[in-house]
């Protein structure tokens, strides 16, 4: 007889939308392939060249050798072999947060993970003891956030975000609330520096008081960081929450995914908290993280954290470095998106935009509410597409906004996709007004 | 004011000796290094050469432009940018598996994963839905199983082993005894092939009389094989479970540590079992096992299964080719530790051990019972290490035995170990006999 697997047998969370939002959108994707797409928060493809694999190996290899000391028997070991669960890049990443962020971090207190998905999965994973665990997240949230919390089991309580980012007093609400309810809130998950979805940043001053809120609720931050590398302006970017952070409230999630390559899969957690067992020993919470990991994945490939260990080395570690021709592109087309929107979308117009200071996302807010089923006639009807907002708060309640992209496309793509969005949107308009026949 | 983490408020398994078994291993071997291991279960190093890598990058660049007809700009997609979540070497794992196990398997059906420990944790993932699933494993059981379950809260129940396999007879009382609790046994883990740590195989018949229990039972069996590739012995190796199975009752788990290299981190998962929705509804388990993954680690790195991919096309898919020297190394190695076991423990010796016949490991019974402490004495006063077999029962029980591994070793490493083995074993009888006071 054949094993018969019912959906519902399985996880529960394998029927949640959180975790085929990215699996829609996918398929969305491929289903109008002729479709401008500025919906994907993929990285700019055209600075990739397969020379430079092989390129920053040797690099790497190099820096075994004359940096580290090692033999060729050793070498190999190092990149082929079973090796260090936190990873073999940890002293190089050490050095670029603090080139590039002005963090002093500990190279012990580093796991390099599988991607920024990994590092969030250890943290939620050991956060999450039991069944009063909550964990709170600024809202609209990213779903791979959304998805890995719930497949452990591991409730989400979204906070209230404004323009500038979470919303403070209701994060200390959410928090003195989860308690009243028996409940602890372990920490709470954002993006201070052009978040995803919504593009917004924290001001200095809002981080320091979340700090301070952070210390006396004793409540840890999760901050998430992809796209703070990415301003819009010359300007000076803002100190994250983790160069503030005096008294290790924050585990901070790193990724090389936008800076360095996706297909490295190598991101990290920095994870400096103090653990105390019951015996009276110390150590550090990445420590704890790096044997949750052993039972994931192991160690992080050797060789993918290679790669990107020979691309900080080739900079002087510094990605801001590494970086330069891409963070002229975000914000060029930033700008451009920005601009083009205004010119279509005329002052009067009930269409508005936010306007962030770096990043990937915009979110457009339009007059009617904006779902799955309306993203697969903009595809069909006019060639575009867009990310439903709603999939970022996965609570089912219409959200009348959609995120636009700027980082994996062109100017010309940029004005085509806004030429058809503002099509779609004057077609859906005239479709919702009454018509003749009703007046 | 500083946050301060408890261990007792992480996740309870953080505390439990599974996962902390590694880690403890990991450190006596650090403690002693010049000690003999014949702890290590990890491949042979000698073959690895820093070069190749190149040359299998290379070689799977120009498969994307020659077989699947990929300009530069793709093949950079391929290999650089986010991907296919079920992975990009599928159709090459599809082919190996047909080519050395004559297994045939739809590509989808195989979701590439980060090493085969991923692969085991998304089937568990999926597999828990509620507190009323256990797991049966065949014991004694690899600890990155235990481990894994255990971050799930998926509790794991022992299955008895014979010197061939697990005890098909246990099996069945184990699933009805469960059953019977009210509780959902979801699947079966054995590894029928030079089993780790036991280094046992099951016989053909037994495979058979397998596969019909599960049938009969309903039962799910989950097929570790990262050692089939290494009989000691000419003769021909057996049929997997999965090349027996024929209504998708086995999940199959693959390696490519052992036969490639570790350093890759790239495994996979066979799943076509098919899932039905409440809408009606069909898909594969891959599918879902692949919603999971999304949110563990995305995707596995496109560069690291490049690497292996590489191999793989290098000798047409097979790694029953790819891998002469190694196993030829195994074999001898296995024969030649056999043999100096009988040299040094003559009959007559209360010492025992298992002559398995192929894959990395061997057992050896010890008149005494063999734990942590032991381990440090052999480690500190005659300088050869070897794994307690209690770290793959964890249950706390007292056993009388230790494995010993030949993959990573010399004929030499062999002979100064098992000289200082026989030490140690002469030293412990000794030390336990009644002294002559007592007499």
């Amino acid at each position: 007889m054949i094993v018969k697997i019912q959906l519902a047998d399985l996880h529960p969370a394998l029927e949640d939308p959180a975790l085929n939002s990215m699996n829609f959108l996918n398929e969305v994707a491929q289903e109008y392939p002729d479709a401008v797409s500025l919906a994907a928060g993929r990285p700019y493809e055209e600075f990739f060249e397969f020379s430079a694999l092989h390129r920053y190996l040797d690099i790497f290899r190099q820096h075994l050798v004359d940096d580290l000391g090692q033999d060729p028997v050793q070498v190999n070991r190092t990149l082929f072999q079973y090796g260090r669960t936190k990873g073999i890049v940890h002293h190089l990443v050490a050095r670029n947060l603090e080139v590039d962020e002005g963090i002093a971090v500990d190279p012990e207190a580093i796991v390099v993970t599988v991607g920024c998905q990994e590092a969030m999965f250890l943290v939620l994973r050991a956060l999450r003891a039991g069944p009063r665990d909550v964990l709170l997240a600024a809202a609209p949230t990213y779903v791979g956030l959304t998805g890995a919390a719930r497949l452990l089991d591991f409730p989400v309580r979204p906070v209230a975000t404004t323009d500038s980012g979470v919303d403070l007093a209701d994060l200390r609400d959410q928090v003195h609330r989860a308690r009243a309810e028996g409940l602890r809130p372990r920490a709470c998950y954002l993006m201070p520096d052009f978040a995803n979805p919504s593009g917004t940043s924290m001001s200095l001053a809002d981080r320091r008081t979340l700090l301070d809120l952070a210390a006396e609720e004793e409540l840890l931050l999760i901050e998430d960081n992809p796209y703070g590398l990415f301003p819009a302006t010359e300007s000076r970017r803002l100190p994250t929450l983790k160069a503030l952070d005096t008294n290790s409230h924050v585990v901070y999630l790193g990724s090389f995914a936008k800076t360095v390559l996706p297909g490295a899969r190598v991101g990290y957690v920095v994870a400096d908290q103090s653990v105390a067992d019951a015996g009276g020993g110390r150590g550090l919470l990445a420590d704890q993280l790096a044997k949750v990991k052993s039972m994931v994945s192991v160690n992080t490939s050797p060789v993918a954290q290679a790669v990107v260990g020979g691309v900080l080395l080739a900079h002087d570690c510094s990605l801001v470095a590494a970086t330069v021709r891409q963070r002229t592109v975000y914000a060029d087309n930033l700008r451009y998106l920005v601009h083009g929107l205004a010119r279509r979308f005329p002052a009067g117009s009930s269409v508005r935009w936010t306007v962030p200071a770096g990043g990937f996302f915009v979110v457009v807010t339009l007059p009617f509410p904006v779902d799955d089923a309306l993203l697969h006639r903009s595809a069909r009807e006019y060639g575009v597409l867009w990310t439903p907002m709603a999939h970022f708060y996965g609570d089912g309640v219409p959200v009348h906004a959609l995120r636009l992209s700027v980082s994996a496309v062109t100017r010309d793509d940029i004005d085509r996709g806004l030429g058809r969005l503002a099509a779609f949107v004057a077609g859906e308009v005239a479709r919702r007004e009454p018509g003749p026949g009703v007046r």
